[in-house]
């Protein structure tokens, strides 16, 4: 298809690279992986994990759940807190494939056992440092009670965790130490629970990028390195050849007298997350399209968003090299994010790549 | 409808109320109203615009104009510079509606008159401060060039300025200097054209709705005024009890030790837009809601956003009030953005309200 507006651009080869990368790493560990489908949302990159050999994975949502599970996957985690008002939708799919939740309190349990009959697995998510949701190990005798399950068609599987603040710019040093602090304390938890057979769920992709042994760990949950973006580069977890999505924005506008270019391309498109380098925010970096796919060497910064704007700052030349109606790369800040506001995706030959949709569940 | 997950609310009662007095505004300053309709993208939402007697809008691509052309309107500007690879759907867009289009350089002139046939009117963006795009007056050979249409079937209609600079906070005295001062720049344009004769058409929702007279202003086009948000109460447009939107979210975990609390409600669904105060963020603001809808009155905070997570920071009243499977409201900081990522609208009295989405298209 010819791109005329704002298109998600997927290099496959870089995708299924990574993906590949990932699965030998989980492999050589012993570990499971059980990718996180929350950043690519599509049923077609999901055949690229199914390829390597993968056949469970993690959500985010119920709605991401259920389109997985018409898509054929038998066996997902929901890693978001159980949500009580969707118990009924969690009943109907828990009756349709092997399906895990995550606990973050007794009453969330407790909501579970009541309201829930089908068979389904369920985690327990520990808090090891990142303060956004989970039991932090201190509070034993909570999770002692999330452990305790009283519909015997609920069983608990394991703990989980998602060590958040991995996501800062990392050496392998300080991701080991991470690692090792959160694994210490999710053993203090088992120990203390005497259940010596639960499984670890971890996962993010700072830690699973830079790290190579994961011991202690059954499952990885990883999701962004299918992708990647210019934040994992900036952690440290990739570098800017393993970006496999690029948005082609069209160029609108020249502004040569503050070498500024206005590109077709703005936060519907990407998202606002952004990259903060002093009082600079940095929404993407510019790269040249070409027949191959892109070259992911920056030659601009993407500086400003508005809805549908784009604002490049460059070099003159830089600038003085396009004109109104040329392509331009963005490699995206979050990929995840910006993946999300697409309608679908294009491959590098031009194919239409389908994806879970809000408006279509 | 059962609310089970973040879904968007809107109160028609007050959307109506902002687009009456909007619409009255214009009509005693005796200007044309052409709301821009990006922020509700909704065919339904348009339909109150329609009763209130507006049948010109305003829209920020394509795509969504020939959303609003397959829903009855027959008059529509596209506020966004002219992007040439979109000239066949232009031609075709033309040929159905009265189209205008935006042009920011006399090479965008240049691409319209060769590339499409069909009739149509086209405005000069000029820049009055703003530095985002538009000709700046001092480019008045430009501005000239871009003036003579080589294309009889082609005609420039006037002249379009977005004063993006009026978005911080603002009192009635600032926003009046602003719009004088962009109406100065824009005399000298037409002066020096020596087309007194060009429209003038000016539109953002600060000026519109601090001010209450706009002499030499022929069309107004505002748009986010229809269900402002909370940077535009915090940039003085509006009053809270002026938001017509909310995102109903469910609780699903409560962190009394912090003073948190975690809702299923996250960046797809609010956008990552937040209005920063010293160091802290704001994403919304949280207000309980009832069976009228909402209480404008804001009981907490929303501090931090991640995918689907948010987490509001509250007293310790407020956070102990709470349960897992409550709902909460959450005003957006940016109903516009926010507005994009509905996959529909819930009214008060629990009916969808379609709106246009990218993958429907």
């Amino acid at each position: 298809m010819k791109i005329t507006k704002p298109t998600l651009l997927i290099d496959e080869q870089k995708a299924r690279k990574n993906i590949e990368l990932m699965v030998s790493k989980a492999r050589a560990n012993g570990s499971i992986l059980r990718p996180h489908f929350k950043t690519h949302q599509s049923a077609e990159v999901a055949e690229w994990f199914r390829e390597a050999g993968i056949e469970r994975a993690t959500v985010s949502s119920v709605d991401m759940a259920m389109y997985f599970a018409k898509a054929g996957w038998k066996n997902l985690t929901i890693a978001f807190p159980y949500n009580p008002l969707e118990a009924a939708a969690i009943e109907e799919l828990a009756s349709q494939i092997e399906l895990n939740v995550t606990m973050v309190s007794p009453d969330a349990l407790d909501h579970l056992n009541a309201h829930v009959n089908a068979s389904l697995g369920y985690y327990i998510k520990i808090d090891v440092g990142t303060h956004r949701t989970g039991m932090v190990p201190e509070n034993i005798e909570a999770i002692k009670c999330a452990s305790k399950s009283k519909n015997p068609s609920h069983h608990l599987k394991g703990l989980l965790v998602h060590a958040g603040h991995s996501y800062q710019p990392l050496n392998v040093e300080n991701a080991q130490n991470i690692f090792v602090h959160s694994m210490h304390r999710l053993g203090e938890v088992k120990d203390q629970l005497q259940l010596p057979e639960l499984s670890i769920s971890y996962g993010d992709t700072p830690t699973c990028s830079l790290l190579s042994e994961f011991p202690g760990v059954d499952e990885l949950r990883p999701g962004n390195f299918v992708f990647y973006d210019t934040i994992q580069e900036y952690f440290g977890s990739c570098k800017l050849d393993q970006i496999a999505v690029c948005l082609a924005c069209p160029v609108v506008a020249i502004h040569p007298e503050r070498n500024e270019v206005v590109i077709y391309g703005g936060a519907v498109h990407l998202s606002k997350d952004f990259i903060a380098k002093g009082s600079d925010k940095e929404f993407g970096k510019v790269v040249a399209l070409d027949d191959l796919g892109w070259n992911p060497e920056p030659l601009a910064i993407l500086r400003k968003l508005s809805q549908e704007h784009g604002i490049i700052s460059g070099s003159s030349e830089f600038i003085n090299s396009l004109k109104i109606g040329d392509l331009v790369g963005i490699l995206p800040v979050h990929s995840c994010l910006t993946a999300d506001l697409q309608p679908y995706y294009v491959s590098l030959d031009g194919r239409k790549i389908d994806k879970f949709n809000k408006a279509l569940i």
